[in-house]
């Protein structure tokens, strides 16, 4: 599979962690969104939206929308699952990913930080107290979430797909200076996580376009 | 079950549709997210979260996030199906239901209005514009996604989570005076939907909790 992906997107990170998992080889390609790769009419053909990641299946299907891309990976090749198999636990995990997927990662992706800077007039000092406001919110959310569900993991004591979409959002906080004291089950979580391959080769760190002069 | 929601929650709104799809009768608790009532602290004890909807199982168990709620209701009550059975097809429909409840929605909630307003002291209009411009972004890629996918509803001739996701947010625009002129896929998916009672009988405005001087 080939996955178009960058560093730093968060939405594409959950994805690397689950063709890890999955055991599924991929090919990275780089989407420099400060660039605006993501606007080439050729890669506008593959994700209509312009954001990232796009999965390319072995058959050269487009696959769009992280969370989606999630599911199809855990439908397709399902060992290991990353959902458990009571309907309510399912429920729980899907809705801790979207905690992350839909209630703090939107509001602070290159679109709208380009719309606060220069549509809205905004300082740097102020996009960053709107990204520090929603990410705290976020993680105080997930928290919540955790403290009253997880067991080694976000959910009970095995992998589901609410690590993928936790552990990423975590990093992101370091990334932005909020400090996780507030939020011990999550960094617990996340240190855990990052104790295994598959999620400690999928970070930000460790692709082939994080930039030389953040080493 | 029972249903904590509000008239004018695009996420109750998808709720409500698939409850009475699946012919699962309900009860309707508003929660006026104006008035605050999603901080009361009895509410908070089962949507830690402070937002809306939370659906009270007939056992008793609160479940969060309009997503996951509405994929638990599709795996406990399986007629009519609101997935296709083909794992690409799938991965569609949630791709699709991301740009609505990821990608537009979560910007114009009523949290992000108040910060938008209070703590970043912007006018009613400068609002409206960010309301607008997410909205009119939002159903440019619906609409993109639509015309390459849709039939009668919005993947093939099912009714799916897609259109659930997909026709609250296009009654919104509506709402937002936002012209549906450019995006005709989703104007005629949601006129056809609307003619479903599952789907109007869901609306905002056929809501207990509408406000009169609205009607």
């Amino acid at each position: 599979m080939k996955l178009y992906g960058y560093w730093r997107s968060l939405a594409a990170f959950r994805v690397r962690i689950a063709l890890n998992l999955k055991g599924q080889p991929f090919d990275v390609i780089s989407t420099d969104l400060i660039k605006g790769d993501q606007f080439d009419p050729e890669y506008l053909k593959l994700n209509p939206q312009g954001v990232v990641p796009t999965l390319i299946t072995d058959d050269g299907v487009a696959l769009n929308q992280s969370m989606a891309i999630l599911e199809y990976l855990d439908e397709v090749y399902p060992e290991p699952s990353l959902l458990p198999a009571d309907p309510l636990a399912r429920a729980r995990v899907r809705a801790l990913c979207m905690i992350a997927v839909a209630d703090i990662h939107p509001l602070v992706v290159p679109r709208i930080r380009k719309y606060i800077t220069q549509d809205m007039g905004h300082s740097e000092d102020e996009l960053n107290a709107w990204i520090g406001n929603w990410t705290k919110k976020g993680l105080e959310a997930i928290e919540a979430h955790l403290s009253a569900h997880a067991g080694t993991y976000s959910e009970g004591d095995a992998i589901s797909l609410g690590d993928l979409c936790v552990i990423p959002q975590v990093g992101a906080a370091a990334l932005f200076k909020v400090p996780l004291d507030p939020y011990p089950t999550a960094k617990r979580i996340f240190d855990t996580c990052m104790e295994n391959p598959a999620f400690f080769d999928a970070r930000p760190q460790a692709q082939p376009d994080f930039p030389e002069d953040m080493k």
